[in-house]
């Protein structure tokens, strides 16, 4: 196969095919293209006879979001890979396996996850999955301690920044997350009915200050290499297995950024659910679901992250007394902070949350727009000085008590 | 000239004729090797009829500090080149042109310096550069400024972080200044004199506590591409004119790093000049004279950078009112809090300054070395609480007030 080109079902077959160990050389296979054709070709191939099946995953060279289509680095396809086969090693149960990459074809063949479901899609049917809060703090602790100068020896942790340097897919989040939604900016894309809260928000100007901070945080802080898109859509999900996929967007960053992509999903989809009555038990059991697991998370983080800390350190300045506590402290505050980021821009930016767009009610779907934005404004401002978790927990709880007391 | 080996004189005289439009093909060229042979050689080259002269400096690939000797790469000679060019560019008075840079060889031709002196020795000698606080404030801001996320394009930034990825000068850095000096390690060369005094520092925990978090910011702050070493050793200076030199230890660090070189050095050397009698006038006024630079060279450094950041930002939050504000005093604070690591690490780590070791009076240089332990840690504690300078020139000041009056 010479240079690339978009891969044909046929081509791909054959690719498949060659993989060593894994389908018999006359194995009837069956393959489908799976993608939205948005980023990526995804093609499922799969052998009936043995129950053999791959996904094989090709970058195009353009990404298109919301009708808009620019040219997007191949080079991605290498980072995800690279990233992908690093995670892997670090969390073999919670990371797709990789059977190849080629960089020429932009393409990684890895593990099929069919029988999993993508998490955002679990959620808004109102599943439940008993083992995430501790499947995903794992993964978090694993993958941010161990690629920080805290666990990593810090000449090698070097040469990883520089291997995973992602300028193009850099910029979509610093637009569309961290300067998009603070001006008037012709990506933005928001629900007519709450123009007044986004002319407030462009205003702002305290609001702005903060979101220049945590902006030039995402720019400078090369703390952990990050998964830098882990939002419920990079999740594949089933009741015993959890599966993070996708991280094109991976680059060194700070590590709250991880952090809060899941926090601040989880809320998005807790306000979703706002269109419950307030009688409604079910409503409000899956929300003491959603806030159980948010508390589950950051403190099954803390504690695994410390414990690989008091283990694994190699850094020789770490266990002087009260670092640790202050490390932590500074973590939750910058995932609380950029959750709030994400808030803004998942209501008013490019792209939305399934979670909230979908709701058909236009009364409830407003209010829970107005919500999330009330919700991230109060995440950024305060994020400084969060002392402990509740702080998230307080915050959303609250705006929702707001909205059934008015 | 194939791979690599160490320069004969034969051959850097070849080499240098070589050079296009600047000797005559038959000049009777001299040369001489002038470096001190424990890092690089540096041959000078000159022709006494067309009173041209150029300087060939070609990396060793070991470093030899204080009889220790170590391996250490070639590639910093590319960082030098690339970094001294880029230096020049933005600043083409102040750094040495450079003509040629050969890979293979690790070698750079650059113009020849040896009309000015090494400001550390004329400092030492108490001499007077009237000109220095606006050239190294202006060398300060338009370096910082421009190779930052403020002033550069931020996809090119991360090309530019990728292109000084530069481990092993680093670790010299990590070791020497944010690590050894912190415990009783084997680099640590200091005055036995004082080891009750850096016993005393090995045990105090709330200076470590400080220290890791200023070890944090250098290992994962990627601000802007710092020289990395801009003490007064790597100044060439005149009364007329200042050229930054050597910086081979160039890579994308906290801007208050290189702030720090430069305060910390003439602070030292204010300390140094303590074995003046209080009544002796001349010392007083060269205190005078340091202080009264010092302050200069802030107080420009911040005009000169709000000035590039007025005209120039390229961050489309960063004038968001507030933000510079907060920007410069961020950077004050980190600026003293290196400073107090320099100091320090000066004091007791492998490598001295000659302001304070050639002191001859050993009561005298006893003091000093108090003083700058002292100093140093009065910085580290105070820095994220400094406001303005003044916080800089009091410690100082008071410091050497406290050793008068006692």
């Amino acid at each position: 196969m010479s240079a690339y080109h978009p891969l044909t079902l046929e081509e791909a077959t054959q690719i498949a095919r060659e993989i060593p160990d894994l389908f018999h050389e006359q194995a009837d296979l069956s393959a489908h293209e799976i993608g939205d054709g948005n980023l990526n070709l995804v093609f499922h191939i799969s052998d009936a006879a043995s129950n053999k099946s791959i996904i094989l995953k090709q970058a195009l060279p353009y990404a298109k979001v919301v009708g808009e289509s620019w040219p997007l680095t191949l080079d991605r396809a290498r980072i995800e890979s690279e990233a992908l086969l690093l995670e892997h090693q670090l969390c073999p149960d919670l990371v797709p396996t990789v059977y190849r990459y080629d960089a020429e074809l932009a393409m990684t063949i890895m593990e099929d996850l069919s029988d999993h479901t993508i998490m955002r899609k679990g959620l808004i049917e109102g599943n439940r999955y008993p083992l995430f809060a501790g499947h995903i703090a794992e993964f978090l602790a694993r993958t941010l301690f161990f690629t920080s100068d805290l666990g990593k020896n810090q000449q090698a942790k070097k040469e990883a920044v520089k291997q995973f340097i992602n300028p193009e897919l850099c910029k979509i989040t610093e637009d569309l997350i961290f300067a998009d939604p603070y001006f008037d900016s012709e990506t933005n894309n928001f629900n007519p009915a709450i123009r007044d809260a986004v002319e407030a928000l462009w205003a702002d100007q305290p609001l702005k200050l903060e979101v220049a901070q945590l902006r030039e945080k995402f720019l400078t802080s090369a703390q952990a290499l990050l998964h830098g898109d882990l939002h419920t859509g990079s999740i594949f999900i089933t009741e015993q297995s959890t599966k993070v996929i996708d991280p094109e967007f991976a680059y060194y960053g700070p590590m709250g950024f991880d952090i809060a992509a899941i926090l601040s999903n989880l809320a998005m989809n807790y306000i979703g659910q706002a269109y419950w009555s307030k009688t409604s038990e079910a409503r409000e059991s899956y929300r003491d679901y959603l806030t159980e697991t948010l508390r589950e998370i950051w403190s099954a983080f803390d504690t695994n992250f410390r414990a690989l800390w008091n283990e694994h350190t190699v850094d020789p300045l770490a266990n002087t007394p009260g670092y640790q506590d202050l490390y932590m402290q500074r973590l939750l505050q910058d995932a609380i902070g950029f959750a709030g980021c994400k808030m803004i821009r998942r209501t008013i930016g490019l792209a939305h949350v399934a979670d909230i767009d979908t709701i058909t009610d236009t009364a409830v779907k407003e209010r829970a727009e107005r919500l999330a934005l009330a919700i991230g404004r109060t995440f950024i401002m305060e994020h400084r000085q969060a002392k402990t978790f509740d702080t998230f927990i307080d915050t959303l709880e609250q705006a929702i008590e707001g909205v059934h007391a008015s």
